[in-house]
């Protein structure tokens, strides 16, 4: 079965409203709109100020408005709502209410599937001055792109589920699966509150119970040309090494060749991470990582990527290799190390002769699978402990590690990947890039983990739309075929499960 | 010849009046003290927050004031003087005369020696609240320690000098020598216009024509115990290698293993630098400095040193080596290599997932002879040329030398040496410490190389004297004792020239 045609003509032909949906979505700000109170005027002013702070406190009241007008378009297509309070959390030495996360169902057919769809209403800040062409909580469209703070990220998709629910209401067509939502407003400030949700919904009673898979239209095209189904993400430890020894900083001509200096130490330390081409070090980080096998490889083979790509994306001819299949392994399927900084050396313009007394040189590994913070720590502590050990310095060293998360890798060959490649397929007309992002969406683990089903990360925009920069714009086409995509992508769950 | 003994009973004798005297010059503050204007009032008002600021416009007059007070009293004491103009500079956005320089002549007798004294009467910045026990800029005698702002760090050597003339003039005694004087008060900030001052002064028909030896007394013994005489002074080359690649930061997440990481070329440059003994590993700057003859080691074996110095002055124990002469000589005759930071890179607390874009590692190595600024350099970039070509990197990198100086060492065989030494024992009964220092003082340099003569460094001071520091002080004992170790030195100077 594929889409209903009465859905993909609808969708044709009130493209206009849709758009109309998005513009409204987008017109609510995260910051104050109403000059009601000294307190709105203040904050106007403040505003020139603090819009570029994520997760300020001034918006706050904003985000929340926006929580509401989703759950009442919603309510309006259908779906049964309920606003879900996370809480609170201080900010700014302010207490404030938690944007509250919109719970929505809507069918309990129990012959059909239940597929959990998930993203976010809140946006990144955005101020014309930072360099938008246009107003960025004014949808503009031109030259077939649609410009506006949170159409791509995370708007835009979440409006795409609404076009679905609305040609299916409007043409009274049944939808071929049970829905579930969940629409949170804290995602670009940590999803604060959302794991402890998603735990207390998938235990039993739960809004939650008996979905079969969950979808999650959150990130992006690899390129701008080519639709992708995203079934990976690489996990995060963050490490710093600490290493001090003289009770102040000293003056280098007086104690240069004197001591041990904890810059030297560390800079030995941090240069035997990882070398040049990218490759860890660190015994036993590698070779954890099983090889790809002739399907995995055949995936990047195929993938609509070049060397000029990466080129493009970074603004410089750097990729670590001419092979574009070594370079997307570099970060999909491969761990990776970056060093980031040290903190307490002298890092301002011009020229200081200080040998800093206490330093912490800052790194994080990206972690594939079977690598967990929880595993790889060990490994990182022991060999630079050891190799600390080898250099004899009488300074004091110790590795701290600061944060994890783990990877994710979803089965492709699962039918929920299977539904979104034939809708991809029917829409586009397109085989869709199989990819992993190197970076981590952390809801995706958690949903994964805690509902034991399988995740899919089903993008709308492409790579150049700009989500967290401005003049952040979701093509037009992106918007429509990718509101096809979502509708035609449940059809084919149902026809799965009848397959099956 | 040793020092006539009514110049050494008059000391002893006068030993209040001197104190006196250097409470004068310590209570010339280098801030304003005068509430006679608005303008007054306000930095009176600003000056609790300026006052740390080494250089600040608002504390210019009283320096100048400082040399003017310092004119008379050499006048007063009979000597031919003329305040020399350095012409202006732009401080903090306004445009300041520079403190003028005090050029002194006192005897022109052509059999006598001439003898140019170098000294500088401006101080560096003190505020009680840094952590002073005392108004910095009242001297205060406690246990036979004078504190006070410049007691040390050069009002108490040039008082020293204004000690001799006194006890001289008092007793209608005649000088040994000739004296030439040269006071500057810029010291503390770089000291701006000097350099042209002496090569005029050295040209002919200048002040400084027959000079026969320079002696500079503004530093300090080795330690509490032994006085010192100071033959060399490292120079310095500093550098940055820069390393760029990508257009702008990037994230972890996204690049890491696809691309190169400026940050992972330039750690690995800088740990190829230096090693974890203090080795320079930059071929050819090791191997250029000859080894110590049989003397000199037996200087650094003589040296009233211990491993046990070094850790109370850096506050742990972490010398590079368990053996007295090796640290000794890391500091004094061998070059050093420190890495002083990364500007650019993450270094801040907290952890930030950045690939940095643009990098620029800080290190500098301090020089001995044969090396200079001038031959160091190729050999640097050469070498980190050479290393980076090798990483096949497709960033970009450069060295880049900021700024240098040349290393001095004088014969510590000549009469001026000499003069020195007997002075010294005469008064201390102690054979003084042979040190070289790890820093530079510029003025050296130039008095040696423009006027072709030995230049000494005699220091009153001793090592804990805490010049740049809170409680800056100098012993009772130093500044009489030491008082007499300037004059005696005069008269060796006399003798050993009829000697000679």
């Amino acid at each position: 079965m594929t889409a209903h045609p009465d859905f993909l003509k609808y969708v044709n032909k009130h493209a206009d409203k849709f758009v109309q949906r998005l513009a409204d979505a987008v017109q609510i700000k995260r910051y104050p709109g109403n000059l009601s109170s000294i307190r709105d005027l203040i904050l106007i002013v403040l505003y020139l100020d603090l819009f570029s702070i994520s997760g300020d406190a001034a918006y706050r009241e904003e985000t929340i408005a926006m929580g509401h007008w989703l759950e009442k378009q919603l309510k309006g297509l259908g779906v049964t709502t309920t606003l879900k309070d996370l809480g609170q959390q201080t900010l700014q030495g302010q207490r404030l209410d938690l944007p509250p996360a919109i719970l929505g169902k809507l069918g309990e057919d129990p012959k059909k599937r239940t597929v959990l769809i998930y993203g976010h209403y809140d946006v990144q800040p955005a101020l014309q001055s930072d360099g938008w062409a246009t107003d960025p909580f004014m949808l503009v469209e031109k030259d077939k792109k649609l410009y506006g703070r949170g159409s791509t990220d995370d708007k835009g998709p979440i409006m795409g589920w609404l076009n679905v629910l609305e040609a299916h209401q409007a043409q009274r067509l049944e939808l071929p699966v049970n829905l579930r939502f969940c629409f949170e407003g804290m995602e670009e400030s940590g999803s604060e509150g959302l794991d402890e949700l998603i735990e207390r919904e998938a235990a039993a009673g739960g809004w939650f119970n008996g979905v079969d898979c969950v979808c999650i239209s959150d990130n992006y095209w690899l390129n701008t040309r080519t639709p992708a189904l995203t079934y990976g993400l690489r996990g995060i430890a963050y490490f710093a090494i600490n290493v001090s020894g003289p009770g102040q900083d000293l003056h280098s001509g007086l104690f240069g060749r004197m001591v041990h200096e904890p810059m030297t130490d560390l800079i030995k330390l941090m240069s035997i991470l990882v070398d040049h081409n990218g490759q860890i070090l660190i015994p036993g980080i590698e070779s954890m990582v099983a090889p790809p096998d002739e399907s995995e490889i055949e995936l990047y083979t195929k993938m609509d990527y070049s060397i000029a790509d990466v080129a493009e994306a970074v603004g410089a001819s750097i990729a670590l290799s001419d092979h574009k299949e070594t370079v997307i392994m570099g970060r999909m399927r491969n761990p990776s190390l970056s060093l980031h900084g040290i903190q307490g050396a002298f890092s301002e313009p011009g020229s200081k002769t200080v040998i800093p007394s206490k330093v912490a040189g800052k790194f994080s590994i990206r972690l594939v699978p079977p690598q967990t913070p929880e595993i790889v720590n060990p490994l990182v502590t022991a060999y630079i402990e050891s190799e600390f050990a080898k250099m004899n310095s009488k300074n004091k060293m110790n590795v701290e590690c600061s944060h994890g998360g783990k990877p994710w890798v979803a089965d492709i060959n699962h039918w929920n990947f299977e539904a979104a490649r034939r809708a991809v397929e029917a829409v586009w007309n397109k085989s869709p890039d199989y990819t992993r992002e190197g970076g981590s969406i952390p809801v995706t683990l958690t949903f994964a983990e805690t509902l034991g089903v399988n995740v899919l990360l089903l993008p709308m925009g492409r790579s150049d739309d700009g989500a967290h920069s401005t003049n952040e714009k979701l093509d037009l086409s992106n918007f429509i075929e990718g509101t096809k995509v979502l509708g035609t992508y449940l059809y084919e769950v149902a026809q799965l499960a009848r397959e099956a």
